[in-house]
């Protein structure tokens, strides 16, 4: 079973039985995004949280023993076109250097880390339309000469 | 003068006086990402902003006026290259699908605004190594028929 | 069922009924431009509408559930070659620092959405040649200091 | 004199004489995304367009001449960056193929010209939020077999 | 049926009644080179065309259908590989620039046309080789301001 | 000399003197677009014509040794973005399959020469707007077994 | 049959026969090189030739006739990654410019033909390790005036 | 002094005392192929080479010192346009694979260097004109198991 | 049977019969980096090495011969994305003009050969965190002149 | 000063002196990778490496300031040009995907950073040719749920 056949399971099972993304996770007791991002093909679950997974969405052993493997982290498009995810890379685009001077400033030479990193989105209810507030909360290495 | 000579004036400026951009974003009374976004020349103050950063750095009117004018948000490299910059593309295309799955079923069918939107970046102090927290809020768009 | 195998079945079903985007749009009471991209997956239509679009072209629940789901809008021609599109591009090319000017010149700082946005296309007869009109309408969005 | 020097030297003059591009274009009296397009080098002007221009703006006979060149309308970006610009680019990607099939669909096989073609940009003031409206007018050219 | 099953099917057929493109165009009464671009997918036929080349390669009322639609005129290559199409990718960026100047002086600004088009290919006899002879005939579009 | 420099000194020449390309062209007698392509820097010319190139525009020596330099013909634009060059961009995408089945047709298995070439643009005056009619010669050029 | 699948059924054969690719072109009595170029779908037969090909590898009547076909020469990667085929880009790479050069030098400005041409490839035996020895010979085709 | 300026230095001497590279190649003692690229920038000679070439062009202590250093091996065009050096791309698109297969075959997996390779550049008369023909020689470099 | 195919059995094997890679590396007496990448489609293996690692998967003949067959090395992404594989993309970026320095200080002018070459991957254990050790070893291949 | 100038003046006091890198590191007390990629604008160095640095190379005041920079870290070339380094590129492509089975295999899911990360190149001497060694490592980063 690929990674791709894996996901087409889950989002079948998750439409037919009417879960969200947060319904699964809050019973695997795991963050939202990173449920979603592992049945996305994007990051491997424990042995223990696939079994739950799969328990929840009432799948076979298969789909659990796929959500453990490593994944090859492969994306598309080197520009995204969805405007939701293209929206993040014009954020990059124009506030990367700002980032940078930032760390630089507040850290030293250094990067925050994609891996030691966790990440949620959440809703800010406003009486002019409502906002997503996302959190990204990243390991700071820095650059040591040897 | 255009956005670049302005930026060069006010990193040599900034270094001469021992500033920092968050010294000078707390004198502006702005936020120290959107002030050095527009120092960088990614986005334009008004009018008493841009005249109290000049004040801060000691530089002079035309400074001023061109810290006023709309850019142009160009960026070089469709894949950034430097690591800091880098590892924020990395998070796009791992957790693109991810935020947008989210999205969706927290609010409906649209996007995060890149332009009604703000964001900070902080330090997370952390015995096993300090940690960078950056929080991105952008007013949720929905796709509506016409 | 995909969003591809949705739009296959539905220009089937218009072929073989004999009835245009326009005719299609009327009964379903929304504009032909919304309703041909949301039939061609790069929109989303509400449940009564979806329901309204399979009544009139006599297809199956399958096809209304799928109009419901939010599209990835994937365009897989960084530059389009078919001629009609082409032109389009070229006139963003040609024209769009133009528009960034006079965008900014009757707002201030920011962007046209292309989110909270609608289009109409239409016929301008004239004895010289019958003209293309295309009116574009979307929420002038601010930037804004923070 | 190149067509870049020649809008350098218009920008400048421009903001001298604190005048708006439709404050010149009434003066011309053409358009003014046709006015705008030319100082910015991607059209050219008949020569009393240009003289006129060049009187309002108290420029010399040298961009005058330049003004009435033939441009290489040329863009750096296959993509744009520039968010302004980008949306238009994603207007292009999403309703590309809506706006071939409702060509087709009005006027038969061809296309909407690029060359014998006009633009108008307008605001449209709405309490929700000013919008920003762009009509399109470009001759139908159908293909022909021979 | 999609255009690449129509091209399939005509090519199989005139390759087993043995007829060359010239033939077909003779008898449907058009040019080669219209005649063979859309049967290769790159242009419509009008119903009583289309119908004649299927009488022509005894071929069903489907393909008849198919070379009718109006096509999207796609190509893989964004440069030929194929050193017959290469060469005339060659051609448009030596002489690009020298045709735009030619046209410029004898037309004024504005551009040959690839919709309201022509192209015929002969055989030149030449004792030191056969010549191939191309000519390409397209109206002058002219810019105008508006 | 470079031949940019060198292209630039006869462009000046040749506005200054009010000549066409086409007056320069027969003066030399070669054809106006061999001529064109050697002055912007597409085609070395023989000592000679080089010679009479510059006793037409009164430009001295170094210009004449530059004009018989054999060229590196570069092009900076994959796909072209002016409207002139970039519809014969088109045609090449459109009917280059389809002149590669012509030639196969008319000639065996070859190429038409890029080199052993000429190419011819014409006036066609038409009431119902002027046309722009290019011809090209090149030698069929066969494959053959070794 | 398409030109992969002629591809494939060759290579079979020719493995089941244990025949080597020079073994297969002496015995149709053409080089080595053309004859597995042919049989890879980059170039095409004689009739007689393509006959021999199919009785020394026992193959039907229609891997005969596709070799005769006149191929659509086309390679996938821009940039070859195999480490044999990169070494011959990285040649024209480094050298490309040197060989324009001493061509020029030698036979004035032109080009050597890439259609009228052929190459062979040996084996030199050296005790310090074998080397490869490859020659091609190529028709000189000068650029001339019209 | 940067090779660029190296080589500017030695074409300009070059030509104002009339000297081939293959007259300054016979005085060095070293192939026209490896002077020319040398000079070119894109190999580097031994100190008494670079003297040798210094004292036949007439040339300082600098472009000596400069022709000894390691170059930077880099062509901006990823794909070449000039067709002189085109030509020799395609041949590598054309008979990559092959020339792949038949070195598998005399001499196992593995490859042709393109570090430990020399190359020759020669003229074949021809009554029916002039033919290149190019050596090239590299040492083959076996894929062994560790 | 293709390498991929071939890869897939192998993969399939090695899980049901839990083995790791260093496993049956050991029992082939070849270095794991070397089996695995064989074993991948990136290498060939002797017909010893081949016949070994099928008995041990307990896999067929058509396995064993395929690994054999030389492969074409092929990578799809010109950038990875993977941050596994991207990291040493990265180090080549950072570092490449470093190593380029140091090779040609210690060695002249020349390369490390990526075919003449071995490589190890090693465990290095620290109580701060497990540390991967690279270790690659190629010959020097120097350039010389002809 | 920018980091360019900074290594132009670094390069030039270093020939002048007849220093190595290896002399320098060996002065400064780092290792030679990292005082190379700092000198070459690739890493920051610590006050008292800078100002050792330049008492070495007899530099002034601002080399050392700018040595101390955090750098941006870009590289032009996608691919790179240079053999030496693109030898490099092609291991990554050959062995990337075995790298990333083998770390999985001893570490767990997680990536070899390239931040918290060193390296060595050394010489090996060897009858048959002298061998470059090149030692990297690298921290194990896992990659952790939340």
């Amino acid at each position: 079973m690929t990674k791709i056949e894996m996901t087409e399971e889950i989002i079948i099972a998750k439409k037919e039985l009417g879960l969200s993304w947060e319904d699964i996770a809050s019973k695997v007791d795991i963050s939202p995004v990173f449920l979603t991002s592992a049945c996305l093909g994007m990051n491997s679950l424990l042995k223990d949280q696939a079994k739950k997974v799969c328990k929840v969405l009432k799948l076979g052993k298969e789909v659990a023993i796929t959500l453990q493997e490593f994944p090859h982290k492969n994306w598309e498009k080197t520009i995204p076109t969805d405007p939701v995810v293209y929206r993040f890379y014009e954020i990059v685009g124009v506030y990367g250097d700002t980032i940078k001077e930032l760390i630089g400033e507040k850290f030293g030479d250094g990067i925050m880390s994609a891996i030691d990193f966790s990440m949620d989105i959440d809703k800010e209810e406003n009486p002019k339309g409502d906002r997503v507030v996302i959190t990204m909360n990243g390991k700071f290495l820095p650059y040591k000469s040897w």
